[in-house]
């Protein structure tokens, strides 16, 4: 593809200006169209089989090795691909950096009937999480600990916010995520034989005080209320994360990773049980 | 205080001007002040003696119980306070949410010659550091695991950006933070008999091999490059976090976690040393 008069230079472009739209929440719920920015982004999606409805690309800006990889992915899964100018790229884009491309795909079913449990289940559950960054961040936590599933339980943001597919440098679609209500969430891990470890601060036990190696949900509240009382539940077995500081809590997604990377070790051969 | 005729209600207002300038860096900078909204944050950053140029206060709004501890405190140092109404409030603060509350306060000192490694010493490096928030949630984990001091290498923002204080809740107070140069900061941790450990991917030893017990500071690259050629150093000791899915990397505050939570399990007592 070479610079043409077919290259597209106004933001006022419909098809521009519809992927545009995509950055409000609303216009991504009705369409079920989301944006994913970047090479190593969309590398993942399509290694997933995600459907791409188009891609905004301009040619002169893909330049790394991971946005090279994605075109040579996209025009082999004969994506639509609209050639844009930079300025028109970086209009679409939303990030700080850019690698050339912008792909406009269709979010990925998160029904909660669809998901495996897995073999020896190390699920991660959000309650009403609100900061796409945070989902982001937890999504790269699960790949890297291999865990089964994240679950969004009544998220206060979309799912594939563009932000949170960026935060998660893709892993967004390579780990299975699924969204339903707090209690629905209870009784599919209840009725998995998972059982749910609540993260709170009150708990009576730590962390590494507490068996993580079994199939276990580690179960954490939003930013601002913690768990509601969903989770106050006797099937549920609270956790702590301990404090030795000023604060009484953590960033949502550190706290995430810490109970992650426990639970991992002592799955690991040869690890020490700690309780 | 009572609404009265001395509210002020016009964004044009002169301090409110200033004010909304302190988003800037380069303001913030130039004037060293910087913007601390909510209660808690505020909250710390007294119990810390910062120095409080002025306060914004919008009495209607201030109904917590944080808030109000926090405008209690602002009135006993003798805080000049000046009332606005709500909208000019929101205009003044820069989160989704507000106690009713946001103060322009002196930037602390940040000098690495003016800091103690402490007894034992457990030191946090992160270096070139791009987004305000990692920062914040750092800060967060340091003071939960009772860390030394956290130390930013050539960061690349301001570290009391706005939002850097306020995703710490303002810990970023209470645990001491210094700014210097790469090579300054290694020389630092040697001359002070500080091991620094350095998470890279490929490290032949995992964390979980390695003595996290002794005098040490965990060494963090940035988001998008890593660490630079400072830390590829004899004195330096690299340290793997284990990673079993697609992606290669964690985000910077969620790596820091892993290594400081483990670093603080080995130096409780009776915990079982791992290597």
């Amino acid at each position: 593809m070479t610079a043409s008069a077919d290259v597209i230079s106004s933001p006022a472009n419909p098809r521009v200006k519809a992927a545009v739209r995509l950055r409000d929440r609303r216009e991504r719920e009705e369409t079920g169209l989301t944006l994913v920015d970047g090479g190593r982004e969309l590398l993942r999606a399509l290694a997933q089989s995600v459907e791409v409805d188009h891609a905004f690309v301009s040619t002169e800006l893909v330049v790394g090795a991971d946005a090279s990889a994605a075109l040579d992915a996209l025009q082999r899964v004969g994506a639509s691909l609209i050639e844009v100018s930079p300025a028109v790229l970086a209009k679409v884009a939303f990030g700080d950096r850019s690698d050339g491309l912008v792909a406009v795909i269709r979010t990925p079913p998160v029904a909660l009937e669809g998901l495996a449990s897995g073999m020896h289940p190390l699920v991660v559950v959000v309650e009403a999480l609100e900061k796409p960054g945070n989902l982001g961040a937890i999504m790269r936590t699960a790949d890297a600990v291999g865990a089964s599933a994240v679950i969004a339980a009544d998220p206060r943001t979309d799912v594939f916010n563009p932000n949170a597919i960026r935060a998660s440098v893709g892993t967004i679609f390579s780990v299975p995520l699924a969204v339903a209500t707090a209690s629905q969430v209870l009784d599919w891990l209840v009725g998995h034989g998972v059982t749910a470890m609540a993260a709170r601060v009150d708990a009576p036990q730590a962390y590494g005080e507490v068996d993580l190696g079994g199939p276990i949900a580690i179960v954490l509240g939003s930013e601002a209320g913690g768990l509601t009382s969903t989770w106050n539940d006797p099937r549920v077995r609270p956790v702590r994360i301990p404090m030795l500081g000023a604060a009484d809590s953590l960033n949502v997604s550190v706290a995430a990773a810490i109970l992650l990377f426990e639970a991992r070790r002592q799955r690991s051969p040869g690890a020490a049980q700690r309780p």
